[in-house]
């Protein structure tokens, strides 16, 4: 049976060996880790909710390889419904927890990596997307988590990869033979690696000629020998530490990310899908990052869904959700929260088949859908803290509450409505805080910003692929600008 | 055949003989006349490009009613692939005129009226839905331009229409008798009423029970008795009647609006679609209202291509569009015109199918993308005029540039790059002065604000649609706020 | 007696013999030409206020070169009091105009011009100051009206002024003899150069050392030998030409740029203020922009006052001016526009006393101010556009208001709130649109974006002037980053 | 000598006893205590400074009460010069701290008090004032932090104080004798209660006739009989208990907020300084907003020096600085930044003379002023998180950095320009992570929009303060709209 459950995807965990430390230490049993484990509960979800008949349809999906019924994040899209589902999978995650769920990377790389390789193969008959999709087949019969290790240290962003002053900056190749190669380097802001069975590394940037030791593409499994994971700081992380469970705001989830380092790891070829052919590097992130920029447009709506309904709940609990301004706001997030599911979807259903068969969304919309999230869930947010008012950063910690002298006197001062407890109150203002200024602002605001590429990164792509010499012809048509003018 | 040519559609419309006022005087010619022309001309690309094999596709569609292939601008939409085409539709004549070509609200107001009646025929066993049909088979054999007859004057809005101080300030039946109606009031703002064949009234808001005389939706000839046409003022409408063709700044499009004045008119039954169904009112307005909304994520993104390429072009007879500002602010307008169609696209493909066989577009999401129009092409319009330049407002007049005298020095001193004759800038500015600040303006900008509704009609929608019961139930359940507490 | 009243202003005017085009003709009467008489209405208010006992204070001065008293126009600020006051008269005109009144350029550039060639002498040994000095002299005493004459073509924007293709695009020396130099080229966008008596001037940019012909600074009679003037176009600019007093929008005033050619224009010595010293180009460049990015803190000021107030007056004639939307948009109109004004008088506040005795404002305020303006006026003119409803732009013209026939329909269907004719709706509107898309927004919009320097340029203004160093030692401090350590 | 050291200052607090709240539990020593420390030593900054004499002219002033040089935190305004000093002052103090150092609400909050009982004691015959500034004197001469205790819990939105079901949910005197009253209730969001000498409890909104009880003005020593503090929660706040110094981001500052509750405190007559007088609460509340509101335009504008500083210098270390993108996106930092200290010091220049002597802001332009820090601090965050990239919220702990294995990795592999130390750049985004998405994000974005009341309430008072009236006739004069008419 492909699809796991939620504890068998736990056990699973439980019987990898990686290397892993936290403040300074390194951890054993990292899967019961109060810090980490919020964020293989966020995993968890993606298994549980395959089993739920009314989700069913979303998170599942019959596989291109095998025909067997599978989880969707081990998936190669196969039609713009396909594409469509993902997105919508997403803010139904996104809904359910309230941050990011970390298994995205993953299902955009092997789609980005099924369109390449294929084309490698075709133009150098090699046999890269054989070995590719029977790594997938295994992903998609075991339900493994892959986390897709794209981003590199960069050091000094005015040089270029080779022009490093210390060369590991990019993860590159430093030995080959027969059975396989050996990689060093690091991957940063590595969203859930920790939680992963598999990593996928891939480039980070286009390549020249001369830097064909940075053109890799492998897999490897996170407890292989050489890797270790550097555990992130998240804002108000160590709450997680804390005793009481009102205060960390978000109860079960929470996000991670991690260093992962390579010294020196060995891979055999088998699971080697790109040596080398540095021309095809640039194409590959920018499938990929297509593929990513649009997944936001479904996960952070999601997690816009939740701010959204804290924020009518905390006017609820506070007796001012009938006031125009506060409803007026609240529409405000509305708007801009669906603005960039819209963004999403659009860039689904004007997706394309390319020739290995895998369906490619549309480019231009996907970075369009990425550059409002690196905008819209900001001013979300300030909305957000604009209704909760000033009590979300200035409660007292729930020790507080549960003192016996200051307690009583908290839940009489802190009440609002009287037909609610002043506990919802703490509790909304908490999740509101964790989304917007603690451990949950990380994924829906910063993440919003850099993942998946910079704001910069997007409006690189809106100038190439625009189309601004149609659009220049557009108006000197219609300006009389004759084209012998010209 | 069921497609008229454009020169079949000139003609048809010199055999109407239509009460057409301007600047205080009735004239005979309208078609000929330079003021209204370039609407006309705008409506004639409709026709134009529905013989050119390229656009055939998206301009034509095969009829539901009668298996012929129609202009699509008369088409009942059979699926989201309908939809979808007609916001492409949209976009490429917005690219190709420039402004408003008007015939969408006729479009628009066939759906809504298809499915509407067929409501209340199955409803209340009224046959409105047949006769609807019958009629607009007729609209789709000769291939009619219908404008969509909306807007009621709404005197003091604070009162409903049955309290109005003047009960024609909301169009009603003033009579009733065997073989049919008369009707009086006015339609307001009615986008390209003079250029149309006919027209179909429909009322403007939900109506209560006692108001059932405002409940009226029927069809009349656009010349027949007792119909008024006064032609609305645009920004620098009379630069048509100057001689020249530079000033004007687009050379043969333009839109128009006028006030439809009903004199008692009288409508037989077998043209009248509903006639005191106060109850269905409302929702007739909101499916129209859904439609139209999802239109502009075409139209304006059309237009917005335009003005994007005259900004290129502008920047580069100045010798500016290397400039990274430039650049930047181009890539700006860029994203903000994608993101008006991603949201036209995406309301589009999330439609459903009605009962009546119709499919309705998703209202949550067109509400989201008419919001985003009302904002939008003011940011673009603005970014326009700061490439532009000082210019763009302080050109003298083509007869300047044509006097013996000051003509040479003119083009000596606002010459630009040298490749490019100034007569080029002198054009292009034109153009984005008639989009930014000109008669373009009054249906890029005014018409983006208020057209299918202004902002606050799409905030209300917003609100009723975004299911906060359902967000606010997410949230409780992550912050681990149970039911029971509730 | 040093101030003229409005009467002998417009009387001046009618002495000088100016060479006028507009429409492609030359005109000789141009004190009355409907095109051109509310422009030089609206320096004419400058001329009535200040013998108004109410306005003395703000539009008067006791002039540091006489002691007399003088229109502040003519004015050399001896105190920030001065500085302050000149932006409070500011807003004051731009209340009493509803547009550019036009005689800032030639103000601001008096006291740029001072403080410049004051330290020329002081450096070179010159004499400039003291000719400027008699110049003003003069100015003040017949309460002259300057036209700052700034801007050149500049052509290829890629090229420097020595670079360009034809020399002329920057306006140059062409020969100097023992009685004064020789000038050729032209001055674009002169804001009311053709209802000035003076021109002055000055260079448009820092030069080189081999760009010496282009630093020149000298004054003209408007009326001088060799000059032209070419009227520039505006939106809706000839509804002055139509009969009637309603659709002008603006019923007295309005503003006019101008191309103004010198065709080998001879300056006797007395009269040249700067004739080589190109090290002195940027400076002067610099100082009148900074003085003119404050002045816009006012006058834009001022007639947002009038655009905010005309929002309020349409709500209150449509029945709409309780709607809590409505209201929240008129707060927004106000905080915006009190934005602005609080930036020029701040600029103001903070000004310096320069070795020449005449204040200088605080250039960086004075950049954020005016980046300000090429912002929030379009936002405004958007919210007044979505206050007033589509009528703004679909309202027939006043001559169908006239017609016997339709005129009386017009009446009773575009009433609004009983209480007020429907003339003051027609009104008010006609306002809204002159100022956010008529000729009016020429001043109000693209003004505010590109006088005194387009957008880009007040960025790189703030860039050098933020002092980010000691910013950057501020953060290093708090961060625990040592001196040493760097 | 009225100028306290900073020891003295520190001094001073070790010998009250105040009952103090943290995590559950009551502490003893908090002036040491390291969550409260970092507030203590912002506080002491104002003591520091005082006594440097570059800052001498900024910090302290001469008092009005006594003729003695003071700190200025405890001085009555007496001329413009004042006013704009103290915003000066502030800048000054968010430059140096980072954050809010807390000795505000106590300033402002001692000028309205002035202001306001002056008028009772005019109007009432009463004595408020002089026993105000004998309090006063004394607070000047012993240089006291004194916390202006003004913000109720408020309960139910919906209902005024006397509505409530708990009467307490206002402050509100419970018992009057001839010694004194007695008081009980609390107040929230106390910006640096815990290391003040002295609260001075204000009410805190308009009160009607029958809601005297809740109309107060008092002094109290902090350790008063029946105070008890809560320490409110922050964004990573517990990182203060860590070892080390670099993850907390700010080393020496921050800030904090307190529930101060009153258990029937005991307030002799001496100190009471209204006691039931209703009708003059409104007015003590908006001049107290007033200044307050103008304070943020020093504060928060020193504090974005901050930010900005560490954004070019992130962009430094990362070698990004040169890019064009980062440039313009500083730059727009800056003038955001600038605008709002603008608003600041125009509503400091603009302030009068009231009749007690005392100087008040302008009171449009304070709610000017604020609005703006309600929007623009988090725009500016925004743009910092994006120059930061990823790195700001994905990197691991100081402790990770310290250990033996992975602490060369992570320098090695978090290296930027080899120019500069990897800590350099550890440490920089620490305090970028601090001010935009931990604890020092509270006082800059969180109290930007709450801080001296919500948004909401600047906006009611500019609606109240514009003068729309005029604005009207302005407009309606311009239309040509006639008194007569109207």
């Amino acid at each position: 049976m492909s699809l796991k459950t939620k504890e068998e995807y736990l056990d699973s965990l439980r019987h990898m060996k990686k290397r892993v430390f936290i403040f300074g230490e390194e951890i054993e049993d990292y899967v019961d880790h109060p810090m980490i484990r919020p964020s293989i509960n966020a995993i968890a979800s993606t298994y549980e909710l395959s089993h739920q008949p009314e989700h069913k349809e979303l998170i599942t999906a019959k596989s291109s390889l095998t025909g067997e019924r599978i989880n969707r994040f081990t998936h190669l899209f196969q039609s713009t419904d396909d594409l469509v589902k993902k997105v919508k999978m997403q803010r139904l995650l996104g809904q359910r927890t309230g941050t990011c769920f970390q298994r995205c990377v993953g299902m955009d790389g092997f789609n980005a990596v099924d369109i390449v390789t294929y084309k490698i193969d075709q133009d150098l008959g090699t046999e890269y997307n054989t070995k590719f999709r029977r790594f997938l087949e295994n992903v998609q019969l075991e339900d493994l988590v892959v986390d897709g290790a794209m981003t590199d240290p960069k050091g000094d962003r005015r040089l270029s990869p080779s022009e490093q002053n210390e060369l590991d900056l990019y993860l590159r190749i430093v030995d080959r033979n027969d059975d396989g190669i050996t990689i060093r380097g690091a991957k940063l802001h590595q969203t859930g690696a920790i939680n992963s069975h598999e990593l996928m590394v891939m480039p980070t940037r286009a390549l020249k000629e001369s830097e064909q030791d940075f053109a890799v593409v492998c897999a490897l499994p996170a407890d292989a020998n050489g890797i270790i994971f550097v555990f992130g700081r998240q804002a108000s992380d160590s709450r997680r530490l804390e005793e009481g469970e009102i205060d960390v705001g978000n109860l079960q989830f929470g996000g991670h990310e991690a260093v992962v380092i390579f010294e020196d790891v060995f891979v055999p070829w088998e699971r080697v899908f790109m040596c080398g052919e540095c021309q095809y590097s640039g194409e590959l992130v920018e499938i990929f990052a297509g593929y990513h920029r649009a997944s936001y447009g479904g996960c952070k709506s999601g997690v816009g869904d939740v701010l959204i309904g804290a924020s009518q709940a905390v006017a609820r609990y506070q007796g001012t959700e009938t006031a125009y301004h506060i409803k007026d706001k609240i529409v405000e997030m509305i708007h801009l929260n669906e603005t960039i599911y819209a963004g999403g979807i659009a860039t689904s259903y004007e997706g394309k088949e390319t020739p290995s068969g895998t369906y490619m969304i549309d480019k231009l919309l996907a970075n369009v859908c990425k550059l409002n999230v690196t905008r819209f869930p900001y001013e979300i947010a300030r909305l957000a803290q604009d209704i909760a008012g000033g009590l979300l950063v200035t409660m007292p910690s729930e020790k507080d509450f549960a003192n016996e002298e200051v307690g009583p006197l908290l839940r009489k001062y802190l009440a609002g409505v009287k037909t609610y407890p002043t506990e919802y109150r703490q509790r909304i203002l908490r999740l509101i805080e964790n989304i917007t200024i603690g451990a949950g602002a990380v994924s829906y605001l910063a993440e919003s910003m850099h993942g998946a590429g910079s704001p910069m990164a997007q409006r690189i792509m809106l100038k190439r692929l625009a189309n601004l010499d149609q659009k220049e012809g557009l108006a000197n048509r219609i300006a009389g600008i004759q084209k012998e003018m010209k």
